[in-house]
């Protein structure tokens, strides 16, 4: 077995990466990224490539090589996207669909899980949001991961690729400093009570969104790499309004460090991030993807490190 | 004002081409086709470029001028780009992108008419169909086609264009011999029966389809680039049986050459293309878009020369 990360030096890759080292017998494992090798690339079993997709001579060097299994996580994240649409482009979606084109050239019929992003269905109405619901982007990002969605499964209709794209929520706790991302608040919420610190949070108790660890999302990826369906799945994740979040902190580290949190909603920031409906993904939970299980775990999953 | 019109030689292309010469004053109007400039362009009012999308020296001479309104038809057909994927990738999908990216970085935010179609829809399940009907495509073509869709509806958020994508049916009657179109008994059936010709109709008389002529179809085009409505439409189209299209040539021809058609349904043609269920197209036809009111307007403007 022969399994490629693109990606595989950021928040997500890294953990991925570690949880393949350990889980996986005998695979062999190429990491892609744009930095240099990590101190795990002088085992036997991982490979690295530094580099990025949009360069032809990276694409050269993976067309040499086979893959059995390939999770694509590799992008520009979307504020950066959004401000330098041409490195958007170029990276979130040429390369991505070179990539694609390139795997599905090779005749072995890849299993490739593509990580999509919630930024697919543009603004939450408040109804109930699945797979099925219709993606109208609002940032660029959003549309080029719909777009890359599509020729997944159209290389896959082909008989080329065995496709699964994954739209994942936010995914917590980003390391600190948590930069970049209008969701940053999540991440930096369970870094700061878990560290007694004081934190003025920029949206309100009642604001909701959808929480899943990095260790959980990991877990699904692997499932996703190891079934046979195709398609676009929305991960599951847990529909937690803050005061949830705070009750589940309390739980973990009592009640004196919670409150130390002070509430100074942004209106701009709550109205994008603490409105999220409910999820409907029973035909996900059926195929084995999960989401944390209650707001304790999810932050116990969250904060643990190493994520494995 | 400054046109652009992209597969100006195709059989859309040139009919828009001829009503655009006629109805537009004093508008200087730009041809792109991979053909040799028509007698047309020898005139002051029409420029033309011969030469591919895909061609970086042809995107370079488009990107020194300057459009107010650009008609983009060009493509390649959906049975080609199916055996040649990455011949359809390249011009369906990356030149298309490209000359969006070019007209969005003009900053004169131009009114983009992008000619998308009714294969984004995948198979037809028997419910009406409008545009939010959600897209499954089938065939790469569709799969391109929505995915420049998308793109389209994101430089449009983003303010550099200004663009409506219209989902066209088969339009008829594209001239003889047709070929490379599944749907090409539908312009058969009317050149055989209009030449007093016996035929052999691939699909039985109860099969539906939607029809729109070229006329209205051009219509339509001219329209979309007139209003300032922007987004992803389904194009009125009549949807009509085999009988009721005989009867519309009845009422034209008489009685006796319609009774020179037989029928000998394939059932591979009869599924994709003789099961199309209701349009709901309300919005479309409030904003001016139109189909051509009843199978003998249909038939007399599918086969009237020029088009105009």
């Amino acid at each position: 077995m022969r399994i490629l990360v693109t990606g595989a030096a950021g928040f997500i890759g890294r953990a991925l990466l570690q949880r393949l080292l350990v889980d996986t017998d005998g695979a062999d494992i190429t990491g892609l990224d744009l930095v240099a090798a990590p101190p795990e690339a002088s085992g036997a079993r991982l490979s690295w490539i530094s580099g990025g997709l949009d360069d032809r001579a990276v694409l050269e060097q993976l067309g040499a090589a086979s893959f059995d299994r390939v999770f694509h996580l590799a992008s520009v994240p979307g504020g950066r996207a959004e401000v330098e649409p041409a490195l958007g482009r170029r990276v979130n979606l040429d390369a991505s669909l070179d990539l694609l084109q390139l795997l599905a050239q090779h005749g072995n019929r890849p299993r490739v899980v593509y990580a999509s992003s919630i930024a697919v269905y543009g603004a939450l109405s408040g109804a109930p949001v699945s797979a099925q619901t219709e993606a109208r982007p609002l940032i660029s990002y959003g549309a080029h991961k719909r777009m890359v969605e599509i020729a997944l499964a159209d290389h896959t209709r082909r008989g080329e690729l065995s496709g699964i794209a994954l739209r994942l929520p936010g995914i917590v706790a980003r390391p600190r400093p948590v930069s970049g991302f209008g969701s940053a608040f999540m991440s930096e919420l369970l870094h700061a009570v878990s560290a007694g610190e004081s934190y003025a949070c920029p949206v309100s108790p009642d604001a909701t969104a959808w929480w899943l660890s990095a260790k959980v999302a990991v877990d699904n990826l692997i499932r996703a790499g190891e079934i046979d369906v195709c398609g676009t799945l929305q991960l599951p994740a847990l529909r937690l309004s803050i005061a949830e979040v705070m009750a589940g902190l309390a739980l973990l580290y009592g009640a004196e460090r919670p409150a130390r949190v002070t509430f100074d909603p942004d209106d701009s920031i709550e109205k994008v991030f603490g409105r999220f409906p409910m999820l409907e993904v029973d035909a996900e939970l059926a195929l084995g993807f999960a989401h944390d299980g209650s707001a304790a775990e999810m932050i116990t999953n969250a904060l643990r490190a190493g994520y494995i």
